[in-house]
């Protein structure tokens, strides 16, 4: 049996990965008037529901919301896919959602929508907010998920994460400062390469500066930014096609202005992160041509920019993927 | 320990009464590379992705969406405490969520929201629709949700179910049907008072004609509802006051224009139907001047038109709530 099969077979047994569960019984609820039912739903759920009415903070003592976060998607990013649409979206977020029960006790609910428009998604959010402790977002398009995220982490009153943004810059960062003790070098005196300038390379890139990392490249379909590139010269922040993230990018990174492709610029780094969402971007000689001791995390799925197999032979000393 | 003390101890235990559970087991994942992690998510779970967006369909093979219902609830009308917000509607949904998966094996997700305008909520219903298999709408006020049920069944590819409406009118029939065979009378030759002209009353109205009642009287909080009504002249249905369901009521019920309030209307009915959102509005007297074999449903809660016991003692041969 292939992976694909295996896969497919599975979520066709299973048709549906997650299920909605009680935390109470009713069994014994049509043999006893004073049963859980009155209690759980009306009349008894009355005195709830009025007491939160009175006082909001209530709905996090005598609800899930404490414990309920909303996956939100649009599919028009899902994994390395691309634009599959909210429905080929769902098996993926129905996964994420086994793991946050798995890994955090978390109750994660799916909302694969079909809006892709950024006011819309924008107002979408802020509509389920009262029944959630805290919303993810999940594999959107960028940039347009970027200026979203940013706009909802200031309006809404509970936390907002973006998995591609946050959630990949901290496993990165985690992950790179343990490579760095083993091979003995300083973030500080490291040079990374990022492929890749969408959530996950624009997030990476934030937190390896906020981590002191002072020698970052990031390089997009175009090849290394840096500023004055000439698709990054529009300054008019009116303008439809202005990035205002790809901008911050060439603004602090790059400031020896290193031009070339992915080939050019991975010589002499000490360090690959591969966010790119294309596979096998990445040759055996580029990763011989890093500096010793190279650290390749090649993270995009489900094909990463180079196996890693391949990168070990290449003579990569720490490989994640 | 009061009913109200009962039901805030057990909410407040509980800290929600449903929760996200997994069907599938990720225990060995991280001691075997061939664990089901890789299935359920990346990279397996590409190629069940990959394969809905060829075929859309597939969702209900591959994905929860086959049994998944979405509780949408505005709290605008939560029982009847009126106009009590999203946050203190969410322990009712959450019990509405347990009855379906008790009583149906179905994961319905309570999803309050905070927004109330009309059109949004139909945009925000059809967005949810791709991970769905139904919809059902829940205490929103009337008539707003009448039309909002109305387009949404028009526009969405899933069923949508109105509880207030829809449920109400299937379960009042049901046991009308019933409690007539058991009283000797015939649903055709039976006068019908309905309290209440919101989604409840609307709905029973329309299937106990569809069942073939013909003597129908709905009251609204000004009385008899009738053709002609002061309220009722205004027949431009651009007018922002215009209700259509309220004019279809008074131009297919009440042929005989029978006018005055619910205490005149009901002497002689054989049947009342409580859907008023109003507690104690019907007097023993008031009951006692009904028809022989009167059948008293006071189904409006937590408050009921009349307590059961009064019904009961006051004469009614049949009573429920």
């Amino acid at each position: 049996m292939t992976l694909k099969e295996d896969a497919i077979n599975l979520h066709r047994m299973l048709k549906g990965k997650i299920e909605i569960q009680n935390r109470v019984s009713l069994d014994s609820v049509f043999e006893d008037e004073k049963g859980t039912l009155g209690l759980i739903y009306t009349p008894g759920v009355a005195y709830v529901s009025t007491e939160i009415s009175n006082n909001k903070d209530l709905v996090y003592d005598y609800t899930s919301k404490w414990n309920n976060v909303a996956i939100v998607c649009d599919g028009t990013r899902v994994l390395g896919l691309g634009n599959v649409g909210p429905e080929a979206a769902l098996p993926v977020m129905e996964g994420k959602s086994v793991l946050f029960k798995t890994l955090g006790g978390i109750n994660a609910i799916p909302l694969c929508i079909s809006i892709q428009d950024k006011e819309e998604i924008i107002k979408f959010v802020r509509a389920i907010q009262p029944g959630f402790g805290a919303v993810n977002i999940e594999d959107i398009e960028s940039p347009k998920v970027l200026e979203i995220v940013e706009r909802l982490r200031n309006e809404l009153d509970i936390p907002v994460f973006h998995d591609d943004q946050h959630g990949t810059a901290v496993i990165a960062l985690a992950a790179l400062v343990n490579a760095l003790k083993l091979v003995g070098k300083r973030l500080e005196a490291t040079r990374v390469v990022i492929a890749g300038a969408g959530s996950a390379g624009y997030g990476i890139f934030k937190i390896l500066y906020q981590a002191g990392c002072r020698d970052i490249i990031v390089a997009d379909s175009k090849g290394a930014i840096y500023r004055g590139r000439a698709d990054l010269t529009d300054d008019d922040s009116s303008s439809k096609n202005y990035n205002p993230y790809r901008h911050e990018i060439a603004t602090i990174t790059n400031l020896n202005l290193i031009i070339g492709n992915l080939a050019d610029i991975i010589k002499g780094a000490d360090v690959f992160i591969g966010v790119s969402g294309r596979g096998s971007i990445v040759s055996k000689d580029m990763v011989d041509s890093m500096n010793h001791d190279a650290i390749v995390f090649a993270l995009s799925n489900p094909d990463p920019e180079i196996l890693p197999s391949d990168a070990s032979q290449a003579g990569a000393r720490i490989v994640a993927t």
